[in-house]
């Protein structure tokens, strides 16, 4: 691939980049790799939503970048002080695994991808000696701000919550990268970083931003069990089918439509990367085939394409991609071990809310947005809505165990 | 001394005690030595305002304490990054070296005392990770709360200052400690600390607390130069005579002044810890013998106790008490040669404020309260107050160097 067509696929399918000519340097200028880092709490267990991050990541390395993917399990730690770090680290092998799988499945060469841990780092003398100095120089207000999309607002915030923007900012450095890629939503953290960075003696890096996707889980929102509506990346074929009956997907209706804005942003760039130029969408059952999602969109909107023609699409593009990666996990007795260690067989987190009872409900200020929220940077996981969150007024949050 | 005058003796001249039980614990059930730390940021040069803390740490001596000074480096570097490491560590040398022969000067064995800097421990994985879970529980009010006396109040602090209330209470576990002493300036952070460790399964520690007590140094505060008028525990019988002339010390008035007061916590203390029962203050050119400060006070009320009396009386008991320090320096080329590299020869600090120009002025945002609040408790130093200055508004700080 040469510089150019590089640093095209670089900035493809962005929302926004910050610093562009960082990146434009490193590769026309210093005529090397592009060394960008992602960062993921390892807590909840990865859904499909993870596509979306990953097919960014996967365009990177298909562009010749070095990719870093920050394991943070200090943060998932800290954030939920009630599971025990040996389940967290469990959690960031089977990231690993999972992240792996997926990039492979995508079809990209991983040699340039590398895992590192938060706790490998971020403990260190020199690590604890920047950030307490970066403490030292941010006020109250400009962390408030920093995470003002990511983490929940209150007036009255844990500390935690706004120490976390400065180490996302110091672990830019630290990973030895040029630019760190997240969701849009992530944007006053990169900019405070930004500002920052220079103030600590390190020089600034490039931000790229993922555009927020809607979910695919959006229908299951009201209901009790969302855990339902998500669909698992080692899920059989047959229960994808039977989630994505579920999803929500309003005839003509585009904007906001999860299940087009996965075939968007997951299935027609998988197959871009796939197959190129000739990458195009068939439609079974019907005489459609899409090489773009304009003439898609269209055909949606006048109800040519209809949702139940587009779900058993997507049912299926979804499972080819998912094929390879049941099938990895299928001949990793490591990762099947793993798996057992990491996520023992949670059925249901339910939280519960003052007078709504037992019934469960909705997140306690849970973000709308969907999956690239959920999914992507390490700051919008479960966990950190629930550090801000008082111990006092801490919801109830049960979970089921149901023998493995 | 038998356990109920060891109490006794660890309770006297306080402020106030939380937690006295605890102390009682140790030595009448535990029958072990109780364990107390002090910190000190080592920043300023220590004064005459030392003797405060350090006559209540002489008598924890006396009472059988193991004493532990925390030589707060860390802080001390933070709080004015401008100062390399390196110069905060001779700072913190040279503190010990204060200490330990102020200590001697007040007659008591030292065996028990011992130093400990705190970037020997402060990150440690340990620590850190107590510290990060300690971020996690703790919300900016509950902070701002507990630093609301010694940290610079205003609506948007920096996060730094937010933090070393946390350390301050990780450092009593982190150093083994059954109690903490320091100003009663300090009670909110010591009540922050009592709530929050055992929340991070540590046990509360008791807390001592010495009185407020007027400085000698407040008859300069509004002049240019505050440095001529604080006593160095270095300084010659001669610029003591001279400083003292300068002390304000109106004639009748007891309350809040610093001369009486000095006479009160340091000089009575120093003698009884000396003499016993046998304690007295003499005052030459006068028939006048005191062996307890109410009659002192009622006879300065009554103008028999002159402002010109008291303040040579206390001239020369001061030169008593500074003079085996005195000795000690002398004695030590090593000490000397830690002095040279701690205080370059920084004649004054002058701040320059505004349109106040180059005469200086008073220190910005500077606490009332003299002695005590700038000697006793690591939070109270110099630097914690410029560390919650924006940079933006900090004011121009000018040392003049002198060669040395």
């Amino acid at each position: 691939m040469s510089p150019e067509d590089s640093i095209t696929l670089i900035k493809a399918n962005l929302a926004e980049i910050l610093n562009p000519q960082i990146i434009e340097n490193v590769i026309l200028n210093e005529k090397r790799a592009l060394k960008v880092y992602w960062g993921a709490a390892t807590t909840g267990r990865p859904h499909c939503g993870y596509f979306v991050p990953m097919m960014k990541i996967a365009e990177l390395l298909a562009a010749g970048c070095e990719l870093t993917i920050l394991l943070a399990d200090l943060h998932a730690y800290l954030d939920n002080m009630k599971a025990p770090m040996e389940l967290i680290e469990h959690r960031a092998k089977y990231y690993e695994f999972v992240v792996k799988s997926t990039l492979k499945a995508a079809g990209v060469d991983i040699s340039k991808l590398k895992f590192v841990k938060g706790t490998s780092y971020q403990t260190s003398q020199n690590y604890i000696m920047d950030l307490f100095k970066a403490l030292g120089i941010t006020s109250v207000n400009d962390a408030k701000r920093a995470g003002a999309e990511v983490v929940k607002q209150t007036d009255n915030p844990m500390l935690g919550g706004l120490v976390y923007p400065l180490m996302q900012m110091l672990d830019e450095e630290y990973l030895e990268v040029d630019a760190q890629i997240g969701g849009v939503d992530q944007r006053k953290i990169f900019v405070h970083a930004l500002e920052t960075l220079p103030r600590l003696g390190y020089k600034p890096r490039a931000h790229l931003m993922n555009p927020m996707v809607p979910g695919l889980g959006e229908a299951a929102k009201m209901s009790a069990s969302d855990a339902d509506s998500k669909i698992d990346l080692l899920d059989s074929p047959e229960d994808v089918k039977k989630k994505m009956k579920k999803a929500v997907c309003s005839a003509k209706v585009v904007e906001g439509n999860g299940v087009i804005a996965f075939v968007e942003h997951v299935i027609l760039r998988a197959l871009v990367l796939k197959d190129g130029k000739d990458a195009k969408i068939v439609v079974d059952g019907a005489e459609l085939v899409y090489t773009n999602m304009e003439k898609l969109k269209e055909d949606y909107a006048a109800d040519t394409l209809t949702p139940q023609l587009l779900k058993s699409t997507l049912t299926k593009y979804l499972n080819d991609l998912l094929a390879p990666i049941r099938t990895d996990f299928e001949a990793s007795t490591e990762w099947q071990d793993i798996q057992g260690k990491a996520y023992p067989v949670v059925e249901k987190v339910k939280f519960m809310k003052g007078k709504k009872g037992t019934k469960g409900g909705e997140r306690p200020n849970a973000k709308k947005g969907g999956i690239e929220t959920k999914a992507d940077g390490h700051l919008e996981g479960e966990g950190t809505k629930k550090a801000n969150v008082s111990p006092k007024t801490e919801v109830f949050k049960k979970i089921e165990l149901k023998g493995s």
